[in-house]
């Protein structure tokens, strides 16, 4: 279970400044539910657990599972929508070091470094642990296929694939794209390259549960029926009592328009930092338009309260913080003795160092309070596929339901053809 | 060499308002140079590079000869300044995968995770690529000792490196710390550890040339000589011709008196995310007080620009952009051929991967220059110890400047404490 804690917000408004936000919210909850919006034809990311379609989970599930049994390494090419979601729920729930179990996950696609690549593929051409030749699959995200810094990786590792597996490359290439169309499925009905569809009406930030997402993460050997199912209760669950979202988003909204113009997001679990750079495009993407927004700015606790804690706690009081937390966590490792007790701390001594976390949280919390940043905290009890799949889709919801309060389409990108536009001219397109 | 080209800036402004700030910034670069401003008790960041310490060069370079060829894992154990400034200059200098030559370079004590020490010691327990048990060094970078977080890691390490190797433990574990007084300084007495100087006037976010981030660096392989004496000259020249930091300093501070709250930290080097966030404590821990500074936010492009590139083209007008670009790079990956052209990028067939990051990062800049963002790029002409030596320093002394300026001391960080005596309160200190 997610559990949203707004009271200090609340506390900060006015009961008619909360009160106009809310009927704000339940408007805008009610634009999605009847898709009465703005960009109302891009609500397939609703569609997709209202009627889940169990034989594409069946299928991402048994190419997973032959994936993991086969691969060294699984690259996965993609940017943005196509690259943050798989991320985050891959270093949400695996461990911090290389498991032994399943290929080495490698992202790629993400930007425009040729030494990336070419360090990529001189790390792919070593040995693997048994001092034979790594197996390598490759899976390229891309609705259009086009996308320069996707379609660019591609092209170098593509090329490598058909020279270093002449004779299962087309097995090994995994295509993930639109139903019909652009350029990806050229490639796949001249090569048979396995394809899973991204569904014409789901958005790139939207997309974490369509095989963009769940296929890498199915292959990073997590559940991805669960993670999927959890975000079809959500789904459920919300569309009847949604109270608590939009309670949320109208806090947000109210802040917004108090001129708050930061949202710090955080968390005090390292394994969290990208799940938080997830929701920064898609609270970024979403809101920052005609004017209006306020900039999502991601940072890892404790780690960052040593670099941006003295801004937060003592700079312009433009910002609230999100605090993304973990109720319950499975590691049991305590505070050692020390017979000189040389650093003070022995008064620590056998204390769980997620007991110590929790304290330092609620510290940073009541500090960060007492300093005027309204917070918002949100708890999940658990670190596992269940919390994360409702985490996901609740987020994806309250998104769309915020930036229909700010009056602005939650699901364009108008403003990153800007810079598109001028590069391609400088390329000579 | 570094450029710095602010004249995007100065275009938005008047001359009176440049005017203005300018001599401000001619004044605060007195007040620093002849130690009367505010907290000019902290200005070893300085004396260093007007007294450098060959004595300490050699006994660091002659430590980190000796791990280079002894250790499989060398573990840094710090937070805030203890941690980003290496961390930073290495992923700057170093190649994205594992090199085969020197050990592995892993950071821990710089947040509360539990599971993270649990696997970091999991890891290190298995063997080394030649099946032998790793051989690890531990170096423990804190002038109190007693920062928390990196004080219960390094308990936890310091236990486990005991049992792991009784006979040389002593030879294994190096702590930076204060010359006098602390918790590590008694621990180095009892052990006979080695030990390196954090001279008392440098403070966290400005050691990275003391042996805080020189010791990790020259285990990586870098040339600390060239980092150091490279950061020399740029004090030198700095000091008989300071216009275009002044300028730059200038610029910063006449958009924060314009209500500018943000700035954009950028690069279009995925390499030099972690100098970005080095930078990001440099300036946020520094200039965020008394209710003053703007937030400085870390963007790493590509990447990002498909995540808040539509925020910072349409977001509200409260932002501005430092670019951090490389000019000219060793790579020379090209786009290979296609024979069906599926993409339509054959016109970019034969291209060099950095020509058309470059595209990308002119495309991004006019953009947002037309979208209204304030800019500033900063040039290096190469990514090497050299002009990351420069950057340094060029970055301290324009911090300090800059923040003289906003009329608030660099050196201190008096939030900082809020949340930590709330904490040790939780904690039952």
């Amino acid at each position: 279970m997610i559990h949203i804690d707004c009271s200090d917000i609340k506390k900060r408004l006015s009961d008619s400044e909360f009160q106009k936000a809310w009927s704000k919210a339940e408007d805008s909850f009610l634009k999605i539910q009847k898709g009465t919006g703005d960009g109302s034809e891009w609500l397939g990311w609703r569609k997709i657990l209202a009627d889940p379609n169990d034989a594409m989970l069946e299928q991402l599930d048994s190419l997973a599972t032959r994936i993991r049994a086969e691969a060294d390494v699984f690259i996965v090419c993609g940017i943005g929508g196509s690259y943050l979601g798989a991320r985050a729920v891959i270093e949400a729930l695996t461990s911090f070091f290389d498991s032994e179990s399943g290929p080495e996950i490698i992202f790629c696609g993400h930007h425009l470094s040729g030494q990336y690549l070419k360090e990529l593929v001189e790390y792919l051409e070593k040995s693997n642990k048994e001092g034979e030749t790594k197996s390598v699959y490759l899976n390229v995200i891309s609705k259009s296929g086009t996308t320069l810094e996707t379609a660019l990786s591609f092209r170098v590792l593509r090329q490598w694939m058909v020279n270093q597996f002449p004779e299962d490359v087309n097995d090994r290439i995994i295509c993930t794209t639109s139903p019909e169309g652009g350029a990806l499925n050229e490639l796949v009905k001249a090569n048979g390259y396995s394809k899973f569809e991204i569904p014409e009406d789901v958005g790139g930030r939207f997309s974490v549960l369509t095989p963009v997402g769940l296929l890498p993460v199915a292959v990073a050997g997590i559940d991805i029926r669960t993670l999927f199912y959890e975000a079809v209760s959500a789904f459920e669950k919300l569309e009847d009592n949604p109270d608590s979202l939009l309670e949320y988003a109208a806090c947000k909204f109210a802040l917004h328009e108090k001129g708050i113009s930061m949202d710090i997001i955080t968390s005090f679990e390292p394994q969290l930092n990208f799940l938080m750079k997830w929701l920064q495009q898609l609270l970024g993407e979403s809101e920052g338009k005609e004017g209006k927004g306020m900039f999502p700015a991601v940072a890892g606790y404790s780690t960052d309260l040593h670099s941006i804690g003295q801004f937060v706690q003592d700079g312009p009081r433009n910002m609230m913080e999100t605090f993304i937390q973990v109720r319950k966590t499975n590691e049991r490792v305590t505070v050692p003795g020390s017979d000189e007790n040389h650093d003070g701390l022995d008064y620590l001594f056998g204390k769980r160092f997620d007991e110590i976390n929790t304290k330092a949280f609620e510290g940073t919390l009541r500090a960060h309070r007492e300093g005027e940043v309204p917070t918002v905290v949100v708890l999940l009890d658990e670190l596992n596929a269940q919390h994360v799949g409702e985490f996901l889709y609740f987020y994806e919801l309250m998104t769309a339901v915020y930036c229909y309060c700010l009056e602005v389409n939650p699901f364009n990108q108008p403003g990153v053809e800007g810079y598109k536009k001028e590069m391609y001219n400088l390329l000579g397109k």
